[in-house]
């Protein structure tokens, strides 16, 4: 790109993450000539995008920048003339959150924000209003590249690629976070290691790590097993087995607990949700705190406080993103793109999150070839079930959302599945015009 | 075939299904000129044999058949000169399947037969067997077939085709059960169904139905989720919910009952095991009783006891699959052989259990291309398990046990995993040479 | 099926082959009751048309046959109710076929029917009628089968497959013709053999052949290495190299030499333009005499003559698929059905020429996995041609066709290519709407 | 890599190339610390390993680096130690070179150093040498690289991943040398150009170009179709054809000519080969005038020359090979690696020419998916040929190479495959121990 300025429209503006993107947005004015900001809230967040619109006001003001701050109602507005879209609503906010996190417990079945039926209840939620954006990007945006951070962010981006024709990458922290802990682990810097990463969203496996070179990947399973901390502030830490690791033979990521450590991630979750509140219900107090800190008028820099929320590196992830794309770095991200064959045996036009070169050209994953039993029974039951959740989403089909639920791994059973769908469909009713009344 | 004269040798002779084989064979010597029977067991098995022994010449004498009759604890010499070779044996006895079935309750998992950690626990104790039994037939009936019946059939018929050289099937009762089963709803005669077949052995769906050329497959699940009897007698007929079953758009083999209603047949299993006994246990009084009748030298035919055993058609089966070999009919049977593409995104060395054409020049899978999503989650899932299960049976090692189990759909979590491994390996340790004590 | 009578629609029955299928017909009344045959011709063929509808009376006449003979240029009206359509027409008649063969030896390029340029040309012409017809019977005979034996008939096919719903079949005399003269060589019966058969229409392999059971693969192709007849009699038989089929390891169909052995064939193609004239020109004449016979108003059998016209057991392969789909039969046909992996890396969607099951229920492919790279090669160069015809007949675009040319291995140039091109454009320019000039 | 120092080994060292890889060295030594190059060659190139080994100490001596300079014809010694082993022999030499050029010439086929059975016969002489250069790496200098420049590079890559455990990486100057061009046409620094690369080696495709994020594919195949200039120095120029350019949609490499501009490249060839002779014969030329002035002992740096010489960027193409490797560059080139599923049809250990990142921890593909037809059928052809060829230098077996040349798509019939196979074999009779006489 050679665009001497750039316009950033930023959906779902009014979170308390934003002031992260600024800061971001701020340091890195060398390299991205950032001239316009534009946040877009809805109704419900009117107050919030407020706060935020006048702390990033300061802050530009502060860093002496030429960037013009924009915040409204206006979606299309935003969109217009916009060369990055990032997206990063809640559709329902963090009550409905909390909603996903207390159903499926009810059943005892794992109920997270993008993993198991929460992330299902999450993605039924999100895929319609994502797609409504879409659309307005097509028309108003048409060379915009939309940035989607919205989890459940594999599934997204897969709905996304099978039903518009925009330019589109998903991004999740959790693969930068791996990186960080391994460093840790590894006690050498980040930029020393190169991970070789492929699977799904929240399901991202590490095949190989290599430190300067010389392969660690059995070295750091070691570690890990040992006692290594793995785990990223939002997800709980039970220890690994290292027979289990070693027969693996690639490094898991976080989310894998829910999937191979259920019993003792479940039990916590049910303390948590008796004692102290689900994780929505914790951070809905820090969020009102961080709000609280925003509003401060003297307040013109991002809050240490944010650090904890748990999206440690979103901006940077984000940012790294859009200076690849830019400045045509040709630089290696783990992101959600187009599988291509990737990963041999899921379909082409699967998403997947993987190790993938970005230029401002696009971006293309690494071929990783054929997984191993140990990863690909995991991998085609779960991309199994985005698959069917996006049809769900898209037609409102009761049937192909019980199949979607039955799918999922999480779900021992389908009268759990049944029973956690009805009370789905009930609660968020307002947000899934798609499905009729039952 | 031109042969005017066939030897079987049935390794397992000294089983309580074999009066059925017996009289299957005596049906068909229209078709099958057999001249020549021989039964081989094992020392622990030799009284069984020799009841067996001797009714089959009873029957067989009173049939006016010139068969002879050969009972003995030379398995080579069975093989030497057999045209086909039938496995039906039971390493450890009915004991080995109570502990199987007993094990995995203890965890609150599934414990049954031949699927979950039952089935991986008998997989392990067979398979170095029956690939020993191979060795004898390359050596001494190179262009014998060898039809294997014993469970979990279509993971060992895997372990055959991919470490030995002989020919092989796996065979099942499951699919021409359903079948009858569907025959019974439909009110129709067995033959004027068609149905098209693929999946796993215990996995396996009829994907599409048709009675008389007319498709009946969504007429088949609207009677089975009113209700219709869709089980065999040695499973508990939880009944399938409607909406999924139209979700699903195939019908389910009775064994999926385990992986979608897993709640209620886990109940069902506990409450077994507490009051009457574990399948297992159940069976071995049926065995008795029959063996019982079998020892009354005055028998000399099948009693009609052995009906209830719940090998309801495996006679039928394999008799068919003889008849189809040696009189080259090219007809169409639902066996376990190498799926060639006919499941297009699974290997094409995997086993798979599914219509298939059936010649004397051997058997070819109905291709049957890319799965629903609703299916390929699924079996992708359980293929994992299963190849993982090939390699630890094979090599020994401990943690491809344990990442098998791990697979496994049914062991949600790796510490319960790791629980029901060592237990298997503890219990089961006089028939794992292969794995160290550890 | 269990109609009671059956309809049978033939377009292009003013074929000269007719006969031929009209004695099959009363050969089988006792397992086909068929009660109606209604031909259609264009305005161009009504004179042959009458001609073999009154021959076809007579034939039927002396049958003793219930049934009822129509013939009309009103093909809706042939089409409505029938049970089965058979397409047998020749677009552009024997004039079309003959500078199919004349205009690529201007290029010394192989000038035949349904392979090379001379295929691509038929191709063009037959699709767009072929898809026609489709939507007739889509909506007048939904549940008609079609059995379509108008060449290239893979090719149309899977056009067929691609654009419309209805169900059919392609057809072609090649692989029984094989069989016919492996039995030959290895002077058997037809019936004792079973071939294994895979690749596209007319680039058909017989990968393995057993005799009772036996295999002889090798057998044969030493045979027709030592120079056994292997050849159709419309098809020069340049002997072949037996260097080269013990390399193939598997049998290769006549059609093969065009690919293998160019040079040979091109001479004598060269040759037979120049005395005597192209195999078009040759059957024409066959032809004439062929009508001069059936307007003898005493004739009420098919003539002899007609076995030298090259069509030798299309009669009897066409009704024997009628055979297996109406009485459900479930026996191995080799024909043109939709790929479904059974040749692991073509498409899902190609439809490709091989041993497949029949019955009322429809047809599916025998698996016979990955090739070796002596056929993948070629195969997948063929198909991509074959992909790439389609496109262009349906399309119309010029680019399409010129590459669909360039890809075909029989074509050495895109010089040549575009040559032949241009010349089978102008020449057909009546019968391809589609293109526009240029 | 944090190794202080590198030593290179440079397998035909002789080579008159050699002077511009130690030009590229001398030119990089801020980034590569290189202490050591050891030139091998064998006995008949002894005179010339000599001239290279002075001129090389001349120019070292100039740069003032501190280079310690080998020359031997002890391969062992060379690879004894080394961290990246270069490859660029030819066994045969120019001699065999113009044979491979002229053998086929005499049946009207292709006689080309690369592609066609000119390449064939290439392959048959060096695979074996460089397997038993492999064994030594494996032995001598496990951690080593080996960069491949010996053609047919694509296919002698693939020989060594499928028959050692080397790290390797196949390389050629064609993909440079297509940036350059497109370059060129576009009038712009190729650093602002982003090209999408696969295919095999001497049959890549640019499937999409950017320049500064714009894609301009269509316009650089329009003023390629209008006749800029798009060939290398080596390659005859024929111009390529619009329409058919627009049908491919993407940007052929000059090796393409040959498989679609056959008759105008065969003619150049059969008329260069009376009048000025064979390539081969020409290079004879040049190289005897180059070692005249590498002999000159004032020479001390790369004489202009040498440029001609049609190796072009070569040795930049290289080193930027060991940079990305050494200094963990992850930066992209078009090389030659193992699929790994980025061409979805071709076996995950196909080796392919695709852009590729590289970093001190290998190399892996960007996965690009499903070919068009347009490309499909080429690339599976040629494969075919390639992995029949290797099997056929690996075995020596007469049959499989005779299938490997009928297979090659420039080799219109097996009675020619055949001559040209038996003089091939005749005239290289001394350096291919593996066929046995005939």
């Amino acid at each position: 790109m050679t665009k001497p300025s750039l316009k950033l429209a930023i959906i779902g503006g009014g979170s308390s993450y934003t002031p992260e993107l600024v800061e971001g947005v701020l340091k890195r004015l060398d390299s991205l000539p950032v001239t316009e900001m534009h946040f877009v809230d809805i109704e419900a967040g009117r107050e919030k995008l407020e706060i935020i619109e006048a702390l990033t006001r300061r802050m530009v003001e502060k860093s002496g920048a030429n960037i013009t701050v924009q915040a409204s109602l206006d979606r299309r507005a935003a969109i217009t003339g916009a060369d990055f879209v990032m997206t990063q609503f809640r559709v329902g906010g963090l009550q409905a959150r909390a909603n996903d996190e207390r159903i499926p417990l009810k059943y005892d079945v794992i109920g997270q924000e993008t993993t198991g039926p929460g992330g299902f209840a999450k993605a039924l939620r999100t895929i319609p209003v994502i797609l409504d954006i879409c659309r307005d990007i097509e028309e108003l945006a048409p060379n915009a590249w939309m940035l989607n951070f919205t989890n459940p962010a594999g599934l997204v981006t897969e709905a996304i690629h099978k039903y518009t024709n925009i330019k589109s990458i998903g991004l999740c922290n959790v693969p930068v976070s791996m990186k960080m802990m391994i460093a840790e682990i590894m006690k050498c810097s980040p930029e020393s290691l190169s991970l070789e990463c492929a699977g799904l969203n929240h399901l991202v496996w590490v095949h190989r790590a290599w430190l300067d070179g010389k392969e660690i990947t059995a070295e750091v399973l070691e570690k890990i097993g040992d006692g290594a901390n793995f785990s990223m502030n939002n997800i709980f830490e039970e220890p690994w087995d290292p027979d289990f690791l070693k027969a693996l033979g690639a490094i898991p990521c976080p989310y894998h607990r829910y999937f191979y450590q259920t019993d003792a991630m479940l039990a916590e979750e049910k303390e948590a949700a008796l004692n102290g509140g689900t994780r929505a219900e914790q951070v809905r107090e820090t969020e009102a705190e961080l709000f609280e800190l925003y509003k401060d008028t003297t307040l013109d820099h991002k809050p240490e406080l944010l650090e904890k929320r748990g999206g440690a590196y979103y901006s940077d992830a984000s940012l790294n993103l859009v200076d690849a794309i830019y400045n045509n770095l040709n630089t290696i991200h783990v992101i959600n793109v187009r599988n291509n064959g990737a990963i041999t045996t899921l379909p082409d036009d699967a998403v997947i999150e993987c190790s993938a070169v970005v230029g401002c050209w696009g971006a293309r994953p690494l071929a990783i070839g054929t997984l191993s039993p140990a990863m690909s029974g995991l991998i085609h039951q779960v991309k199994a079930y985005e698959q069917l959740t996006i049809e769900a989403a898209v037609s409102g089909d009761y049937d192909k959302a019980l199949m979607a639920l039955a799918s999922n791994p999480l779900v021992p059973d389908i009268t759990r599945a049944k029973g956690i769908l009805d009370d789905t469909l009930r609660v968020n009713h307002d947000y899934l015009p798609n499905f009729s009344a039952r």
